[in-house]
């Protein structure tokens, strides 16, 4: 894989991130812009693309020519900084990618359908451009730098709203047969169960994810039963009301029904990856998304559901289930390394 | 790929099946041997296996001298015998198959565990030998001469007693970190469902398999109802009962009970196919096995639980769901198949 640095972005609903990506992972240059939610047109998201790789590169020029840095002098003195010229840029989507990395087949904050964004990139770079799913991108990064190295059978969940993933087999992102692979957040667990966003009942991210945590909450305080009185209390004291990372930190203050609450997102996740290590036999499950900050008080519960589901426990090896180590950073290291790598 | 013959051997519960494959799929001798139940020790396993192999392999040579071969004289000669040596010798067993296709991990038919069936065959055999999941098997075989040809990202799935599974993503049979991959039956479907044969409750083979068929038809006829007038009468007049074949034969003579039955069988078949989807965007679906006998009345039903379940219908390319072409030969023609394809 080549040693220069690349680009890696992340569109998200409301805004664009940038980052000079190291061949190491480290990150030497951020930008961010804002762009106006879902309305947006499909040439302004491009336009906004444009103007923070062409920043980021002039960024990276002036680290190659020696001169001061834009911002980040340190970060980009710590980072070791080549010298060399960007290779590729990467593009992550919260949304379907075509298998051939150039379309964004569907992007529901986007409201993009079959938007060949590569080729409309590549049009104004003189740089390869690579797009991918965002969880694809983290899986990525976590394998290559993070919680999943050494691990080339590796699953990556992202708990947030809902459930990303990516599925890695010997060292390569599987995308299937026309790019859709990886929506494990949609398999049916429960007949008839909750209305999934996507149209269906009883998916996955319906129970094991932020959705899911913040409505068992909001049912149990519904009940006012005498255990949900200090979720009830935090969530009066808050304009928007109960967030997932306040049940976490009622949690982690010793709230029982908090540390309750998310053991069944725990329980449901290990479900889920029982169903996917039948299928797959991985090594290894990396969890991250916003969820997972709630470290072990999440993992715990997903480790011993998915021991006792797991078929043929006892006679064969267990994947592990570990956190995710690069945090929101994952998504943007990700999509660089991932465009670098299409290279060779 | 080589072109010459190859030897496939199909390792059941109580027979060992073999025979000489072509390199075209077509098979010019078969041999079967009837082994003792359970009992068995895989010393006597093996010994069977090493002498179906040796018959074939003089089978084998006869053809290639221009002998008369043992048998099948027109057999041979309709298969287009080429006289080349045998090239490998390929087993499909039912069980759990190491992913240096060298050990069978479990075998729940030949209570094997950790049997290290290339090395003690490839001991007593002067040839290649490369052990598999009689799943993958069927599989290879069906993509390579039967209803999967052209689709290098494909499902197979055998609906038998159980459910066997085998995943191919682009050319490649998927074996997982630890040759465990594609047991789709232990997915779970049903929360605190059917306990099932693994000492889960709710997996899929539960829900879709000619147990279930059997289960749910009993369970119809115990309830007296009129709507089960016509399998009752077809059960009384059989010593060993209810058999799927008769069910679906009662369905396609028009009972419509028994055409319910394999419709709910269709339906969860197609909530695991979406499912499979949702992870691994194949391309298409190959569903063998005996209950696929019933062929449009189960997976009509199936298609259209698949279509109601896939996750972004509408904006998304959809797999085909066939039924598999080429029968009990499948295992045989595949492990020869397979072990050929190993020693490129």
């Amino acid at each position: 894989m080549r040693d220069g640095p690349a680009i890696g972005v992340d569109i998200g609903g409301t805004k664009v991130s940038g980052a000079l990506v190291q061949a190491d992972g480290t990150i030497s240059h951020r930008i961010r812009r804002d762009t106006p939610e879902r309305t947006t047109t499909p040439a302004v998201v491009e336009s906004t693309i444009v103007g923070v790789v062409e920043e980021l590169l002039e960024a990276g020029e002036q680290d190659a020519a020696g001169a001061e840095p834009s911002g980040n002098r340190l970060d980009a003195a710590a980072a070791g900084i080549t010298g060399s010229a960007v290779a590729a840029v990467g593009i992550g989507a919260a949304g379907w990618v075509s298998s051939d990395r150039a379309t964004v087949v569907f992007a529901p904050h986007l409201s993009w359908r079959n938007e060949p964004l590569r080729e409309r990139l590549s049009g104004r770079l003189s740089l390869p451009v690579f797009v991918d799913n965002d969880a694809n991108s983290a899986g990525w990064a976590e394998w290559r730098f993070g919680a999943g190295r050494g691990e080339r059978h590796l699953v990556m969940i992202t708990l947030g709203t809902g459930i990303g993933g990516a599925l890695m087999i010997d060292g390569t992102i599987q995308r299937g047969r026309y790019g859709l692979a990886g929506e494990f957040g949609h398999m049916q667990v429960v007949p008839g169960g909750h209305r999934c966003a996507c149209g269906n009942r009883g998916c996955w991210e319906q129970y094991a994810s932020g959705r899911a945590l913040i409505r068992e909450a909001r049912a149990i305080m519904d009940t006012r039963s005498p255990v949900a009185r200090e979720l009830t209390a935090l969530a009066a004291v808050e304009p928007d009301g109960l967030s997932g990372p306040m049940i976490t930190q009622a949690a982690r203050d010793g709230d029982r029904t908090a540390v309750e609450l998310l053991g069944e997102i725990g329980e449901w996740l290990g479900v889920g990856l029982a169903n996917i290590a039948a299928a797959f036999d991985p090594g290894g499950f990396v969890i991250g998304g916003g969820v997972s900050a709630a470290g072990e008080l999440l993992l715990a519960p997903a480790r011993e559901s998915f021991r006792r589901r797991l078929p043929g426990r006892g006679d064969r090896e267990e994947a592990f289930i570990v956190a995710a180590q690069l945090g929101n950073d994952a998504g943007l290291i990700g999509a660089a390394d991932l465009a670098r790598s299409e290279l060779d």
